[in-house]
């Protein structure tokens, strides 16, 4: 039979790992939530004012804001607001739009920084995807960070899967971003 | 009466689950952690450098450094030192800082994109709290991530509610921020 | 002895915790991964472009992109694709880059925020440490927040603890960094 000393040591044993579990490492299977989302950005070039979705807003002393500065465009720093599709289509219905910014951060190749949110006002989701991180965009993929979320993905964290979909000289560029949550959250 | 195997595997159940749970929806009754502040900002406008908190830092080639850019202020980027007030008075003793930027991000309505920190050193709060995301400003309210913190804040994460209390032209602004945090830590 | 009504309670007692204790205090006892770097920062002044690992991009209408603005470089941003050593020697074989931006956020000191992320790519360690937050840089050391990681460090998070190792104007300085991650994760 149990003691009565064993069998709580067993019984409270789970519940103190839970608690102090913090520190040790999560293990994920499986994303809680998972889609896939285009995005396409149109960058002015002194121009194209009225089909631009984004703009540069900073550069280094030896750039300007209506062409992207040399070498591999670094520091220049682009303001978007850009719409999200659910295919690779520029002309399809727009789900939401992805609002941010990134900046071009290395001077041996291109490679950028990107801190942007999607937002979401339709049937399917109400509210925002945050994300932050690294886009080393010679790469055919690379992981950048779910930082947060607001409405529908509230509290969510996780990674998002890039990849370029599309590439056109430096004005049009498509982005596949698989959103992968592994944290997700219910407000009750 | 409980077999030994049954009550091994009712001993170890609510661990296993505790282990995998992350991949699961984790569920929040409510915020470990609530405070209402108010901050305020006065853009810099070629005329007011004493009083200015703040001040343009980048703008798309159409625009410059003292008006804001038309329409909607698209691309411009603000960095702010901004005064912290538990009340909705510009002149109350601040209790802290707002520092950070945010930009305009949207080419047919007031929008922005945040990127900021509270900083709190007196004797009621001694830390960071590190924010982020999308202020669809012409909204009632809205809401943005708590991406972290540090001291009393260590490793936080949460939303907060923003609504704007007062704008006075382009040149003045006072948001309410309603902090709700829902992971909080504690380091032993 | 137990019933089975008090049995039945004691044993999903820690299940029923387990599932809500996220509206409650984590507690942390010590990092589930600490690791020291050093990155080394040499801003373009007009004259060592060569050299120069970052660049101002941005600067409020009283400043320009050579030189820091006066006072305190507030509202000067800066791009910067910096290497990472694991001592204070510049000239130490690199072992990752430390790529994103800094500005000056604060008018009566020298104070900064940050967004970048540290990039490794070699056999210790593959994937990217994602940072934001508050640099108030006159303080000896002073905690930014790890906001999230791809590849080894999978949706990690933490704090950094940042201190000045060396200052030599405003064209070069040596960050120390000592990262602590209390919230690591494994993807199975």
């Amino acid at each position: 039979m149990y003691s009565s000393k064993s069998l709580f040591t067993f019984l409270f044993f789970p519940f103190l790992l839970s608690i102090s579990a913090h520190s040790y490492t999560h293990r994920a299977r499986a994303p809680c939530k998972e889609m896939v989302f285009f995005f396409h950005d149109i960058v002015y070039n002194g121009e194209n004012y009225k089909n631009a979705t984004s703009a540069i807003i900073g550069a280094p002393e030896w750039g300007n804001r209506t062409i992207m500065s040399s070498p591999n465009n670094f520091g220049d720093m682009i303001v978007f607001d850009d719409p999200i599709t659910l295919d690779n289509n520029l002309h399809s219905p727009p789900i939401g739009r992805a609002q941010g910014m990134y900046f071009y951060d290395q001077k041996d190749t291109f490679s950028s920084w990107l801190g942007f949110s999607f937002v979401f006002n339709n049937t399917d989701y109400k509210g925002s995807l945050n994300f932050a991180g690294h886009d080393p965009l010679m790469n055919k993929t690379r992981d950048i960070s779910v930082i947060g979320g607001t409405g529908d993905f509230f509290m969510t964290r996780g990674i998002a899967t890039l990849s370029t979909d599309a590439f056109e000289g430096s004005v049009y560029f498509r982005l596949r971003v698989h959103v992968k949550l592994y944290e997700c959250w219910k407000l009750l």
